[in-house]
């Protein structure tokens, strides 16, 4: 058996994920996918429009094999430590290739670029922190930094490219050298022109399309079946699909229960940022319009968000570095599988040294404990019948694709 | 000048609170009438129906020449705090005698419990903990021990006599020995029968009228002019009444993110009553199905809702104690005054050693930290252009009653 690694979020799973699938499996020949997803709050601080267990099951009816949650320490990160936990998550379930989608989809520019950085890293680093120190943007800066270092191969503006290298340079450390990196280009609008929507922009304006209008013709155009009956489903559960302006009374209400040295605690409220939310707060009507007060050149909107996440799950600094300042991730939560799936997983276990969780326990939950709080707080803002009724899925997995739907 | 202290909620202003202030002013022969009042958040652990600036307006508009905010460590307290935190305030103000409501109305019968209860003191607390240890509540066992060191003349299982107990044995220490007890009657039913209701019982069935019912004849028999003006105006302006339901949501949220030990770091939960508040979180679908979850034979309901109000503030232990272990209260937080009031103020403020606060200022923001926040919390179930404009009022005051609505 062999298993190829997918790094995804699924937010909603679109056109272009099912071509992801596909033709991850015919690059690297793995007769099993194997996904690692972001579960409640995703990478660019953001809450999941639907849960991890809806997510999930989209992606087992469309040929996924093994959907494994990263663990909220990680998913919750800038590239660089995202990376570090969705590579290693799939190192120890045994992957022997990762395919990810760039903007060429030839690996070899990535594998060229991340040995250059780690032959460079000084200097880079230096360069990025001169440019900050003139009052260049982060984004700014590194691109600035990429191309004094010689990186002119790579687009490093586009956030596929960014994630791509971070993944790569991940792989070429002693521990992952045996994965193979494989990348498939991002499907350009001539391609399946009709159907597909499908880049990071476009995931984005899917999701617009769904809180604004719901499952228009537009929208439908972009998904598959398998994701509008989960889309649709999760509606009829939950009542809503989720957003972050409906958990905006919540973060509000946390900032106001919290003194500045407490806000400071938190993870990533770093460098006085307290203060500008303790100033900002009390005149915010919305979550964008807070954003809108808080932010400055120095913290892309990503980074607030992703800080606004932490403050929501009280998620704390100390809390955060002893999960990732570890070797491994802690353990594999596995959300499902396919029949596959589980025959690979019963051949492999036995070469798996952590812990698999394939639902939530009384004796593990102190374990996965920011998982597990991301995911109740994920819940709390539908009605407490509903959370009650979504909440039980923690404890019923996992989800098997024959589970349909 | 005399002045004469009454400690109230207000919650709402009813007529029987008119016959308070009537009555008042005849015991003592005072020309100045001074409330200390519960702000936001009340004895009882319940938020009050309406915010503390619009109980203000109904109190000035009916005789009370100064309205005080008790402050919140001595708010929400069992009665010994309580009172001692109501009869300092009124203390430092400068008054010549409190007049409380009792069942008969006398005096005396509380001035002699108080004396015995100080020269009984040991054996009155070792009573209690037997019958505690016997599997009594605190109501019960409390009770058993009046009745054994003889306190016959006073019927101890009326609130309303507990309080006033509570009053006249602060009185009786020596930096209050100069302010006089005085007490009136608890107005029974065939006094002003039409137009009175009175009791604390009495104002939970307005509260109930208003919460389900609204402004109906039955509640407007109930309650004066002035303060059917500000129910009104309250109701136009932040579009609710408040009550504990509509809080629901953000205490469920509150206790979600917080883990076993941060919750035994909040003042109230003690022996080990975070183990229940987390096993009853996950499947409570109201505040009333809550405490009913969770309550026991050794917690009052009004000792559990207390418990709830300082989570839902994220009052810690800590700083509860820096501000309860103290000689006297903090600050006199000056919420809204009469012309009378305003030159009772300038004549007697040189006699006054703590700070008076009339508004809040950025400066003092640290002093009465608990309050603001508590005020801050009490306005966060509302839409958040309401909340803007009702927490104006906190910077505005204080009120003068010409100031009318």
């Amino acid at each position: 058996m062999k298993a190829c690694g997918l790094i995804v979020e699924y937010n909603p799973f679109h056109y272009g994920h099912v071509h992801h699938i596909q033709a991850a499996k015919e690059k690297s020949g793995a007769n099993i996918i194997i996904a690692v997803m972001s579960g409640s709050f995703l990478q660019r601080g953001e809450p999941a429009i639907i849960d991890k267990f809806h997510r999930t099951r989209a992606a087992l009816n469309s040929g996924v094999d093994i959907v494994l949650e990263l663990p909220y320490p990680f998913a919750l990160q800038s590239s660089e430590l995202f990376a570090k936990g969705a590579v290693d998550t799939l190192a120890q379930i045994g992957v022997d290739s990762i395919c990810f989608g760039s903007e060429m989809g030839k690996a070899n520019p990535f594998i060229q670029a991340a040995y250059k950085l780690q032959t460079t890293k000084e200097t880079f680093d230096d360069v990025i922190r001169t440019y900050l120190d003139q009052g260049y943007s982060f984004p700014q800066a590194s691109n600035k930094a990429y191309d004094e270092i010689g990186i002119h191969h790579l687009d490093m503006t586009k956030p596929n490219n960014i994630l791509g290298l971070s993944y790569t340079k991940t792989m070429m450390q002693d521990d992952y050298s045996h994965i193979e990196p494989l990348t498939i280009p991002r499907i350009h609008n001539e391609y399946h022109q009709e159907k597909i929507q499908h880049s990071i922009a476009s995931a984005t304006s899917i999701r617009k399309e769904l809180h604004t209008n719901g499952l228009t013709e537009k929208a439908l155009s972009t998904l598959p079946k398998q994701s509008v009956d989960q889309l649709q489903h999760y509606k009829k559960t939950a009542n809503i699909w989720h957003q972050w302006e409906l958990y905006f009374p919540f973060l509000h209400y946390k900032v106001m229960t919290m003194e500045k040295q407490q806000l400071a605690s938190i993870f990533s409220v770093d460098e006085g940022l307290e203060n500008r939310i303790k100033q900002t707060a009390s005149t915010a009507t919305s979550f964008a319009d807070w954003l809108e007060k808080i932010k400055t050149k120095r913290y892309t909107q990503t980074r607030l968000q992703r800080m606004f996440v932490h403050i929501l799950t009280n998620t704390s600094k100390e809390e955060m570095y002893q999960q990732i300042h570890t070797d491994s991730v802690p353990y594999l939560r596995l959300l499902g599988m396919s029949k596959q799936g589980r025959a690979y997983i019963n051949k492999y276990k036995k070469h798996i040294s952590i812990p698999i969780i394939t639902n939530l326990k009384k004796d593990q939950i102190h374990e996965m404990m920011l998982d597990e709080r991301a995911t109740h707080i994920y819940y709390t803002i539908l009605y407490p019948e509903k959370r009650i009724i979504l909440r039980k899925q923690e404890f019923t997995g996992p989800i098997f694709s024959s589970d349909y739907p």
